[in-house]
C-alpha cells in the first residue's frame, strides 16, 4: 500500500477516530489515504489554528490524540500558537506535517522551510517518515509518543514522496507507556503531619470528576487544595469538592498562599507568576515554606493524591462540597457580573466550558462553582484565541462519544477574533456549542496591564494598540458569515432569556454581550 | 532614557515610521515608549499574520522596513506563515519580539517559549537585546540587518526588563549595508551572443518601472526576458515592457522555456517547480540549456540587467511595448474570466495588486496587461491568506506617501479566510483598498492537484477536506462585521458596473463575486 495509508490506517488502528486539517498539495495522497480509511472522520478548518486548537480540546475530553494535518511550515506556523497552549495542557496531539518530496528539498522552492527546525520547539516527541516503509511504524510511534507521559506535541513529517509511493505497511500499535508512579509520598505525608497549614497544588487527572473525591479528602485531613490557575480541566459544580484556584493576579496569588509552610505539588510544578512585573517576585510559593512534589504532569496526580490521602489516613467522608446556587434572574445592564448569574442559573448537566474569557471572564469561574454539574477546560499557555477551537474539539469528541453534552465558549471579543474561522466548523459539523462573545471592545486585560507593569497611563499610541473600537466589531455579522446563527444582547433580561433558549437548540448559535 | 525608549527612537532615527503590531504584557512598555515617538505611527492588527503580511506588502511599496511588535512565541508562530512569504519576497522586516523579563525566564510561565528556534529558521538575521543598554545599538544593527542584502526577516527579541530599565541610549543609524555588484557581465554577454535562443529569468528592482527600460534592451537584442512565477514586485500595464511570467504548473514552464540553450538568472536563481509530482522533474531549466547567473536577489537586478545590455551594445529603442487593452464591458453570467476584464477596463492608474487569487486569478494576470499601468504585489511563498494583509501593508505605504495609489486586493475564498481580520485594520485606518473575493466555494487548486498529483478522484473525504460549500461563507457579512461596506455580484454587468464605483470612493470596500 501506499506510504500514506500505512500511516493512516495505522494510526486508526491505534484509535485515532479524528483529523482536523487543513491540507494543501503536498498532502493530496494522505487526503486520498482518509476517503479509503473511514474509521478516521476528517474535518476541514480554514485556519489551521482552528485545526490545532480543537486537537487540544478533543484531547481533554476525548482523552486521546486526534491528528491534525497541516501543510508544511507555514501550515504549522498558523496552527503553533495553540500547539503552545497544547503543550501547556498536557493533551497528546499527532500532528502531521506534510513536506516536498524528499527529491525536492534540495531546490529551495518557495514553500521549502526548515520545518524541523519551525517545530522542534514545541514538540515532545518528532520524527519525519522520509519512506513509505518508514510511515506505518513512525506514525504507531508517533501515537505512542504523543501521550509522554506526560501528552505532548508528536510531530511526524512526511514528505510527499513517501506518502505516495508504494511499500508501506502498518504497523502495530505499541503498548500505551506507563505512568510513572508518584514520588515520596510517605516523606510527604510526614511533612504535612508536621506542619501547620500544608497545602497541595494540583493539576492533571486529580482534577477530573471519577477522582475529585481523593482530593476532598486531603481537604478533609486538613491540607489545604489548590489547583493551578490555568488547569487542563476541572469537573465542578453543585455536589463536588471545590478546590481553590490560585488567581492569576501574583499579589493575589500571594495572599491566598499566605501562612502556607508547605507546599506540595501533583501533577504540576511550584507556582509562577504569569508574567514579570519590575521589583516583584516571579515565583509565589512562599519563601519560608517548605516545597515538595509528588511528581509533575508526568504523574497520575489522581493516584497520587489518593496515596498520600491513603497515607495520611484520610476521612473517607464528611467533605466539604459545593453547594447549589441558583440566583434569580439578573436585572438591568449587562455586566460580565449578570453574566455569570446568568450562567449558574442554567448551566447544562454535563456542559463543558471553553473559558477564554480573559478579564471579562473573572466573575463566571467562581459564581459557576455552584452551578449544574460541568467541566471546565482552562486557557493554558496564553496563546488567546484558543476558546472558539476549543470548543469545536470539545464538541467534536462530544458528538464521537454520542454523549449530548452542550460546549460554551465564553470568549473575549479580542481573544475571538483571533480564531473566528472556528465557527465554521462549528457550523459545518451541527456542533452543538453556545459562544458567547464579551464584546468589551478593548484588549481589557492590557489596559489593565499597562498600568500593573508601570508603563504609564495610556497615551494615543497605547490607546490606538490596546483598544478595539473604531471600528466596532459586529459579532452577529461575522457568525452569520460563518453560517452560524447569532444574536446580541444588550440587557442582562435580554441575556437570561436568550442564552437559555441558544442552550436548549441543536447546533452552534452565537450570543454578542455588550458589556 | 528606558530600554524600550531607546529602540523605539533609534528605529525611528533611522527611518522607521511604522508600527505593525499586537502586543501583550510583556510589550506593555514598548507601546508606551510609541506614546512618546511621534515619528512611527502604531497600527493595530487583530491577528498577527494581518501584521506580519501588511509588513510584508509595506515593504514593497515602501521599499524599506516597518517595525511588528510580537508577543512572544505565540505572537510570533500566529505571524510566522506571512513572514516566510516575505522572506521568500526578500522584504525587509524588523520583528520586535517580546520575551519574559530576563529574570523571569528560568521560571518557565506559561507563555514561555524557546523564541529564538522559534524564529531562526525565518530569520535573517537574529539578536536579543537582555539590557536596556544593548536595546539602542541592536535596534540600528537590527534595521541595518533586515535590509541585507537581500531584505530579510530581522528579529530583535527584548526581555520585558530591558525595555522597562532606564539606560537606554538611542544609536546612530548605520550605513545601508551596499549590494554586491553583478557577476560574469562580460563572460554572460559572450555567451549571449554565442546562444541560439538565450534567455534571462528576473526578478528585483529590474522589474520597477524606472528600470524597466533595460530588461527591454535585453529583449530588443534577442534575449527572451522571462520573470519569476511569483515576484516581488512588477510595474506593469500599457506603454511598459512586458516579460513573460514563468508558469505556475511545471508542465507549462517546460514549454515556455522549450528551445532555450542559456538561461540567465538576475535577483533569481534558477527555476524550479513549486511542487513535486511523481515522476515529473523539479527543475525547470531545459536540460541542455547553459546556465548562467549574474547574481541572486542581494545584488540589484537592474544593475546587473543594465550592465548586461551595455555589455551586449543593445537597442536602447523601439522596443516592443505592452499595447493598450480596453475590452468592451462583459456580460452574462460572472467569471473570473469576465472579472479580468473589468479589471482590464477600470484599472486604476498607479494601482497597486496584492494577488492571493490562486486558481480564480490565473486569468487576471494576462488580461491587464494592456491595462492603465499598476505595480503587480505576487505571493511569493505559497502561504495562502497573504492577499488581504499585503494589501494593507501597501495601502498603508501609500498613505504615508501621500500618493493616492488605490490598491486592489484579489483573493480566493479560502484564503480570504485566513486573515480577514485584515478588513478591520482597513476599516479602522481608512484604506483605500477594494477587496474582491472570488466567492468559488473550494479550495479549486487542491481539486486540480489531488488529479495532478495523481492521488485519485476526489472521494467523500476528499471532499469534505477541499470543498468550501456548507455552509457557504457569506463574504458581505463578514466585512460588515468588521466595518468594511460590502457588496455581492452575480452578474458580470453588475460586477463592471459596481467594481468602478468601489474604486472610485475612499476607504475601503469589498465585494464577494459568486464565480
Amino acid at each position: 500500500m501506499l506510504g500514506a495509508d500505512a500511516l493512516v490506517k495505522t494510526l486508526a488502528d491505534c484509535g485515532v477516530t479524528l483529523c482536523l486539517g487543513n491540507p494543501g498539495t503536498s498532502e493530496m495522497h494522505l487526503v486520498a489515504a482518509l476517503d479509503r480509511e473511514p474509521r478516521v472522520r476528517p474535518v476541514l478548518c480554514l485556519f489551521e489554528g482552528v485545526a490545532t486548537g480543537a486537537a487540544d480540546g478533543y484531547a481533554r475530553i476525548a482523552g486521546k490524540p486526534a491528528m491534525t494535518l497541516l501543510h508544511l511550515g507555514p501550515g504549522f506556523l498558523n496552527g503553533g500558537a495553540y500547539l503552545h497552549d497544547a503543550r501547556r495542557a498536557f493533551s497528546p496531539v499527532i500532528n502531521v506535517v506534510g513536506d516536498h518530496a524528499t527529491t525536492h528539498a534540495h531546490l529551495d522552492a518557495p514553500l521549502a522551510s526548515d520545518v524541523e527546525g519551525l517545530v522542534k520547539p514545541l514538540a515532545g516527541w518528532l520524527d519525519a517518515a522520509r519512506t513509505s516503509a518508514e510511515s506505518g511504524p513512525k506514525a504507531a510511534a508517533a501515537y505512542a509518543g504523543s501521550l509522554g507521559p506526560p501528552g505532548c506535541n508528536a510531530f511526524l513529517l512526511l514528505p510527499a514522496d513517501a506518502a505516495w509511493s508504494e511499500g508501506g505497511e502498518t504497523s502495530k500499535p505499541q503498548a500505551a507507556p506507563a505512568r510513572r508512579a508518584p514520588s515520596d509520598v510517605d516523606a510527604v505525608a510526614n511533612a504535612v503531619r508536621a506542619a501547620k497549614k500544608p497545602a497541595v497544588l494540583l493539576n492533571g487527572d486529580a482534577l477530573y470528576a471519577e477522582h475529585l473525591e481523593h482530593a476532598a479528602r486531603l481537604q478533609a485531613a486538613g491540607v489545604v487544595v489548590f489547583l493551578d490557575t490555568f488547569a487542563t480541566r476541572q469537573s465542578r459544580g453543585a455536589g463536588r469538592f471545590a478546590p481553590m484556584r490560585l488567581p492569576y493576579f501574583a499579589e493575589q496569588a500571594l495572599a491566598a498562599l499566605e501562612g502556607v509552610d508547605l507546599l506540595v505539588t501533583a501533577g504540576t510544578k511550584h507556582p509562577v507568576a504569569f508574567f514579570a512585573y519590575p521589583g516583584k517576585p516571579g515565583e509565589l510559593t512562599p519563601e519560608n515554606a517548605k516545597r515538595m512534589s509528588l511528581g509533575g504532569p508526568e504523574i497520575s496526580s489522581a493516584a497520587a493524591v489518593a496515596a498520600l490521602a491513603d497515607a495520611l489516613d484520610a476521612p473517607r467522608q464528611g467533605f466539604a462540597l459545593a453547594a447549589p446556587f441558583a440566583p434569580e434572574a439578573p436585572k438591568g445592564a449587562l455586566s460580565p457580573e449578570t453574566i455569570a448569574t446568568s450562567l449558574a442559573r442554567h448551566m447544562p448537566e454535563g456542559a463543558i466550558v471553553a473559558d477564554d474569557s480573559v478579564t471579562a471572564g473573572m466573575s463566571l469561574y467562581p459564581m459557576t462553582a455552584g452551578a449544574a454539574q460541568h467541566d471546565w477546560l482552562f486557557h493554558t499557555g496564553g496563546a488567546i484565541g484558543q476558546g472558539m477551537p476549543m470548543a469545536v474539539g470539545a464538541a467534536l469528541a462530544a458528538q464521537e462519544m454520542k454523549s449530548d453534552r452542550r460546549v460554551l465558549a465564553l470568549c473575549g471579543d479580542g481573544a475571538a477574533a483571533y480564531t473566528l474561522q472556528a465557527l465554521w466548523t462549528a457550523a459545518r459539523e451541527k456542533l452543538d456549542i453556545t459562544f458567547v462573545v464579551f464584546a468589551n471592545k478593548a484588549y481589557r486585560i492590557l489596559l489593565v496591564e499597562l498600568f500593573r507593569t508601570g508603563a504609564g497611563n495610556p497615551g494615543p499610541a497605547s490607546n490606538a494598540m490596546l483598544t478595539l473600537s473604531n471600528p466596532t466589531m459586529e459579532w452577529t455579522h461575522l457568525a452569520q458569515g460563518f453560517g452560524v446563527p447569532a444574536m446580541r444582547c444588550e440587557t442582562a433580561e435580554d441575556f437570561d432569556r436568550r442564552f437559555a433558549r441558544a442552550i436548549a437548540q441543536p447546533g452552534p448559535m452565537l450570543i454578542e454581550a455588550i458589556v
